[in-house]
């Protein structure tokens, strides 16, 4: 058989005078880009239209489909608004978000992975000490977390500034709520031997906004809307790569069931190793009978210039 | 040299352990639709997906621009509205609406070319006999339109339905005023013979609504937003293929230009002679020492079996 294919084959059911009407349609399309000025964006734009046209005639995407596609953009950009970003939501649940952070966080073999950033990130978290406490008025089983800052050579970051934050037990950010508060959120720093503890939450799951069309996206596709259940770290020092990730719970049914944002990597599931009621805390704070949590993460830091 | 990728190869500056990071991601996110209970939406999402990625990858998307992309979306979302669709000018603009259009038109050898739909057609256009005229209160040149229909073995479509309609020489179809006009649209039926004949206006050029996110967009591309000069047609027979299509105007400058939604085809590029005023019409009307044109569109269908 030949390898080749001969000019007048049939492919898919697409004849040969059909696939020349396509070809020629992407390539005057590509050209209406060459005025292009700047050469980054002519880039963007001539692949975006590459992949987007290939899509189209790969699936033989229908005109009623087509209009499924503008209903589904339109209603998410009603949605959108400085409260909700479905955009966002719908790049998240396609793994773009997450792609984006794999293209420019270029895997370094000795250094901590990066994730997703997430939309719950504030620039204002309070600062606590070595061993403070970020819930505040969140709720949720306390959880100390400790570790060490290095580089991939293994010698100790002092003073790595560490932002941290996350949900509480019932799913919610503090910036969900109305009434302003600051909670699940904070920042501290490592001491000069590069190590770090604090009181946080023991990570519990909660689904992404689901109310909207990339929520009923998942349904009809039969996907969760949760996310595994996580913590954030934000971690920068002087001339080393800033590091932004998470850290996921080993155990969490939804790992099984799968991150609805991707964010997982199996280098960041941690232990959380359950404490009963009573048992002496490291700082021997006093927890009143709760039960408590305990986790290690130990961050190794990429060298700056890694990556893009 | 050998033409097989060692695995250990970094390629465009990508290392072998970050494209393993990629590929997985890419793997994992197309597993998550591996429950759609619906094959269609399945192979749409997956695909989807694989091109979506294969783009991030590919340009080496830097967070800045998906910020950019993110906010380029949220931008258009929020111009949408049921007067002004800038996610559809999107589309057409990338080619994305021509593309859908073509593979759903399947290219026949014989048959007529298909086109955009546009964004301006009317169910409710009024009848005219044929030799009537679809002006109605819209400004331009009288032109005098004739042609036949036919099938793809030259016989007559007789009583086929046609459908035409156009923008005034202002560059405005009707529903663009608020006024409630109904102008330059109109449909009349084929004679037994499969003939027709109209008078429309000579078609001029317009841009597309180019004040939001897409207008910006073709501006710093260099991109000019106008169409090339056309009228509409639709023409539907029974046993045969719909088509939906323009005529276009040999020596318009927007074709050198290009058209901005990729419409043109260079078989529905037809010649509209001028007529210098006082020129004896082909029906004997008096144009009042208007100068008009005439032109000829021989209209060809398509069996009804043909594409998709």
């Amino acid at each position: 058989m030949n390898e080749t294919t001969p000019a007048g084959t049939t492919i898919n059911g697409v004849s040969p005078q059909q696939r020349t009407v396509e070809e020629t349609l992407t390539a005057t399309v590509l050209a209406s880009f060459d005025n292009c000025a700047d050469p980054r964006l002519k880039q963007l734009m001539q692949a975006l239209t590459r992949h987007l046209h290939a899509f189209i005639r790969e699936v033989r995407l229908t005109e009623a489909e087509w209009e499924t596609a503008i209903g589904f953009l339109t209603a998410a950009g009603h949605l959108t608004d400085d409260k909700r970003q479905e955009f966002i939501l719908l790049s998240d649940v396609l793994g773009a978000s997450m792609m984006t952070v794999a293209v420019n966080n270029e895997a370094h073999a000795d250094a901590t992975e990066a994730t997703v950033f997430g939309p719950f990130f504030a620039e204002d978290a309070p600062e606590i000490p070595i061993g403070g406490d970020i819930a505040g008025s969140a709720t949720g089983q306390p959880c100390w977390v400790e570790g060490t800052v290095t580089d991939i050579d293994g010698r100790p970051v002092p003073n790595a500034r560490i932002e941290v934050w996350e949900a509480d037990d019932d799913g919610f950010y503090d910036a969900q709520y109305t009434d302003g508060r600051v909670a699940g959120r904070a920042h501290l720093f490592a001491d000069a031997q590069g190590t770090y503890s604090f009181w946080g939450l023991t990570p519990t799951p909660y689904p992404i906004p689901h109310d909207g069309p990339v929520g009923a996206m998942l349904a009809s596709v039969g996907r969760s809307p949760v996310r595994a259940s996580h913590l954030h770290f934000m971690v920068t020092a002087p001339g080393l790569r800033t590091l932004v990730t998470h850290i996921f719970v080993t155990g969490d049914p939804q790992l099984e069931i799968g991150d609805s944002v991707f964010g997982v990597k199996d280098s960041l599931i941690k232990d959380f190793h359950p404490q009963p009621a009573g048992t002496p805390t490291p700082d021997g704070r006093d927890l009143a009978g709760q039960d408590w949590a305990r986790t290690r993460f130990d961050i190794v830091l990429a060298p700056a210039n890694t990556g893009s």
